[in-house]
């Protein structure tokens, strides 16, 4: 809970002027005196972001730092899964370690909340949950981090999983994770019942990953939304992926994007450039809550991705088409407004009163900031300097 | 035409040897001995690889290193087109002075090639290639460039731009290009038979911007085919883009292909990330040649895009579903053997014999080379270091 006067920064992309912080929230952003005993950065005309937010990613899972993972098999969905379960140990993939690399490498590009499903299945049982509830504790006041208990191996297919996952929740995992119920689990009405009983025994969220395309994830949707309303679940529930939603039927995608409006549910995308995506634009109009991930990074699943929020913008704007400065903006939004709204933090922005979690960007103007692959001369979490120049006070281990 | 001995280097990934250059040609790969007058250079155990080639871009367009240029037009193609021509002297997008930035980034990102069409209508002359040749000759020995007389507004529709077009070649253009005879020009027939007898008259080969999608891209393939056969123009026909290919018609597609291989055309491609682009594993398996390019990068159509062939490696084997480490190659092999096979180079290659135009890539694997984005550490042209750490020995203008 810092205070730090920070000069001459132009906030959301607007005017220079001077944010003054007192215990870690802004008191003042205009033009600030001295005040004796409170540090000054030099913010040199750089655009001030409040903390990106990785609504969707995966920290017990990424290879950062380790030895090259050589991948030559040709896995379908379901055995990339069996593959990374049956190898994590082998490969000696630590979850603390991992998890504490790819905080830290999001920290220092700039973000300041992570949403990270985190596998637990009867093979590993609340091992890696563990390891990176290790990684948020000595994170405290660099990057906050949410929890989502991430049936990864299914449900119904995984006897021993509804137990742990119960056990999961009642030890500090904020949120309920799913997975594609027809496509993994084969059992949708089964997986659907049971998240949602856990979701209303303990009072928690669901965030389920939707890979089912088309038709198929269409009446996923359907059978989730029946659920939201029977269970009063509205603005609680999230999709992440939603890869039915970029199918090629104009008029069903607007049907059920109306759904999800009505049931307030968020939408967490990776703009996934060899999948079908939603729109974000559709989505936006329609008022649905949009956020974003970088999902694994660099994972035995696939060697793409990096730990940086604005990399994804880039990767989400190019694969919705986006070429104006309005639509730029839009996608800074999403990693940042966005996956606020889709993780419903308080105190998140730029005006006095908000938490003092920013980032600097480099560029003459926001769209310039999102197009031109740059590293933050400054970060900021609670008022403290936590990065400079791509460097975390704290180091990878 | 240099000699060099550059030591400590995995030619292709393999084992780690010195390379000795003389005259611009390689020599010997091995152990190599000190010789006295030739220069050494520690390659630190990088990867090197023949210099890459961007077998498709603009150098007239970009506004690299001008003020951001805001856009806030929802323009389709036609009107990108028109506001180009009628903005570039407003806008003061010199074509010397962009083509310069454009082609210096390329080189220090370690490209040795580059094939650039170059806007010809009636609003500019020759003015746009003039600007580029220039660029051509104050930068040889650093980068090669071949230009492609490109009628961007269209031939039929912009009366005057046959006449240039022939001029054009008359002057030094090696290659003929065209665009969307259906999208553009509103009349398939009249662009292809004056096209073909143009490249007929002048000996030189076609490259055809095809954003054509869907059933319309089929259609224009198949005039296409007709008069490649009819005119002998077997191996001197790239079709850039391709869009067609992309469509979801499994069979359709295939036919289209076979075609394409047995008329030895080759493809262009920019993994472009919101279009239907086609399957660089399909292509390859059928035995077609193909390239990649950065095409526009930053320029009044839109703002992506980098002066960085491995940073098009990345979007196109992320737009094509990669994820092993030999399909990660294959994106290498596109943007450098792949482009040197489109504009037919010779002497391209890392054995004996072959030219000294290479680059050092950073990575464990050529895998982790692909997939992580970095700076070459050392660019070599015909024997000379041109660029070092991403800064290239001729200044950006
Ligand atoms: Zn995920
Ligand atoms: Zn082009």
């Amino acid at each position: 809970m810092s205070n730090l006067i920070l000069r001459n920064v132009r906030p959301l992309g607007g005017a220079a002027a001077d944010i003054l912080i007192r215990d870690g929230v802004i008191a003042e952003i205009g033009q600030i005196a001295e005040q004796p005993g409170i540090a000054t950065e030099d913010g040199q005309g750089a655009i001030l972001w409040p903390g990106l937010i990785d609504a969707h990613t995966h920290l017990d899972k990424t290879t950062w730092g380790m030895d090259w993972h050589e991948n030559n098999r040709a896995a379908i969905l379901r055995e990339r899964i069996d593959f990374e379960r049956e190898n994590r140990l082998p490969l000696g993939l630590d979850p603390h370690r991992q998890s504490m690399r790819h905080a830290i490498g999001l920290a220092a590009h700039g973000a300041s909340h992570i949403r990270s499903h985190v596998d637990i299945d009867p093979t590993h049982g609340l091992r890696l949950v563990e390891g990176v509830q290790q990684t948020r504790e000595k994170l405290r006041g660099i990057i906050d981090i949410e929890i989502v208990a991430f049936p990864q191996s299914g449900v119904m297919v995984a006897p021993g999983t509804v137990e742990l996952l119960d056990e999961a929740l009642a030890n500090g995992c904020e949120v309920l994770g799913g997975i594609d119920p027809c496509g993994i689990d084969r059992d949708p009405k089964g997986q659907l019942d049971l998240l949602f009983a856990l979701a209303g025994k303990h009072g928690v969220p669901i965030d389920i990953h939707l890979h089912e395309a088309g038709e198929l994830g269409a009446f996923t949707m359907e059978l989730i939304f029946e659920r939201v309303r029977a269970n009063g679940m509205q603005g609680k529930f999230v999709i992440s992926h939603a890869f039915a939603l970029g199918m090629n039927d104009h008029l069903r995608v607007g049907k059920l994007i109306e759904e999800i409006a009505d049931l307030d549910i968020g939408i967490a995308t990776t703009g996934a450039p060899s999948a079908t995506v939603p729109s974000v634009k559709r989505l936006r109009e329609a008022g649905v809550r949009v956020g974003a991930g970088c999902d694994g990074i660099r994972d035995t699943w696939g060697p793409w991705g990096l730990p940086d929020m604005m990399d994804r913008a880039r990767i989400i704007g190019m694969k919705n088409g986006v070429r104006s400065d309005i639509d730029l903006r839009h996608m800074l939004d999403i990693v940042s407004q966005g996956g606020a709204d889709l993780m419903r933090l308080e105190g998140y922005g730029v005006t006095p009163g908000c938490k003092a979690d920013f980032t600097l960007l480099q560029g003459q103007t926001i769209g310039q900031a999102v197009v031109q692959p740059s590293i933050p001369p400054l970060v900021v979490k609670t008022g403290r300097v936590i990065a400079r120049a791509g460097k975390c006070i704290v180091d990878m281990p």
